[in-house]
């Protein structure tokens, strides 16, 4: 396995100036691991996260899972703050908890134009997975 | 086509109720129309909605589609808050306008536990999609 | 909307010589309809398509509607037989009927490397659809 | 883990009894391992199989996996033979080779109506997927 094309600080400081909008202090989200292509990411709790039924809304569970697949890609060909996901796919598995949201990434295939991943949610504390992405990235060209 | 189950002002009324959350005053969203299995939703353009490259950004997109998608399956099923996505597929077209964003959900299919629909979304004033979702909701059985 | 790029006749001679495993004298395809980008493909009904349950495979109506968006990818940008599938979501709506499969295959967008539509899935003599399908198509460059 | 609800043996004669159509003798399907929710299947290579540019086409490769997930229910919950798929999604990978496709596919819910699951495609000899499927099957209820 090659190394990360950057690191966890690497890419945080390049996210909080490219993405001010997602990644600024208070927003949450913690780089925890970052190797070539597989990252975790994890979402502090917030009651605004909250939907009907008292558990995590799935746009909570989304925006989660296609921002870890963003950061792997970021691991695996370095900054490119321009990728952008072409398709995601969500499979809601299980109710989350009231506890923060981890999301685990994995690139499955690294092309020239393409980054194809998966993702893996689980509730801290827990190992069943709530939710289930696969999402494809397009990765611009340099000219 | 059979009437709506709720008008587009109770569907207003029970989302301000049950889901504060998303939809309170301010939150830029209106719903535009609301016949059986059939909505258009309306997402006013915010700066925070931003992307790198000036875009608005993918989970923009996938939280108005599972809205309106919510707002669908409220106006074929009735009240039903606790309706939960289980599977959720998006591409990503084109790249959105810095304008407001538009929804149309149609439910393909309406059954007992499960309704199945696509949303189209484009940028106000323009007619080419930008993006495109199939979902299925689970809805919850009375006991 | 323009012009196909190649017509039925044109796309069914192409097929006969490219993909002779799945396009042959008897093998119950017919192409229906080829305008750009929008193209109707015909399935016609055979036994061995049975599952348990009598209804039709889920493989018989995929592989009918990647063989449909193939086809509308002709259409749209003319003999590209190295285009490749390289996503399709398929939701199955309901059970179908012994009796010919119909797909309708419609591009969403035409780009200059991948192509992305949507594919309705009915049984012949009935409106509602028996799966739907989303899919991507990359189209290789010439040099 | 618990133990499977159904061996590999009694799972292959379930099959030919209810699908013969699927699964035959000289069909090229093998059952090589059946765990709990977690099973391996294999398809043999067939020139049948190729589509245009020598590589294994993409319906062979989506009735595979969702043959391989049928087999993954059953050695969870047991002879379902009416068990039906609501969604599958397919990202293709790579470019297969002409050998053997390895189907591993693994269940990552099993409720009592819906089970989940995850299919990763290697061409044999090769550990790199050349395509991975996330797919829904319904369980019919006992009356």
């Amino acid at each position: 396995m090659p190394a990360p094309a950057l690191s966890a600080d690497e890419i945080a400081t390049l996210l909080h100036e490219v993405f001010p909008q997602a990644f600024f202090p208070g927003c949450g989200l913690t780089l925890e691991r970052v190797e070539y292509g597989d990252v975790r990411v994890r979402q502090a709790f917030h009651e605004d996260h909250l939907r009907p039924g008292g558990t995590i809304s799935g746009p909570t569970m989304m925006e989660l899972a296609d921002f870890a697949m963003y950061v792997a890609v970021f691991s695996a060909v370095g900054p490119q703050p321009l990728a952008v996901t072409t398709n995601l796919n969500i499979n809601f598995l299980r109710k989350p908890a009231q506890a923060d949201l981890i999301a685990d990434a994995k690139l499955m295939k690294v092309g020239k134009r393409l980054a194809v991943g998966e993702v893996t949610l689980t509730s801290a504390g827990s190992d069943e997975p709530v939710a289930h992405v696969t999402a494809t990235y397009s990765i611009p060209q340099q000219r």
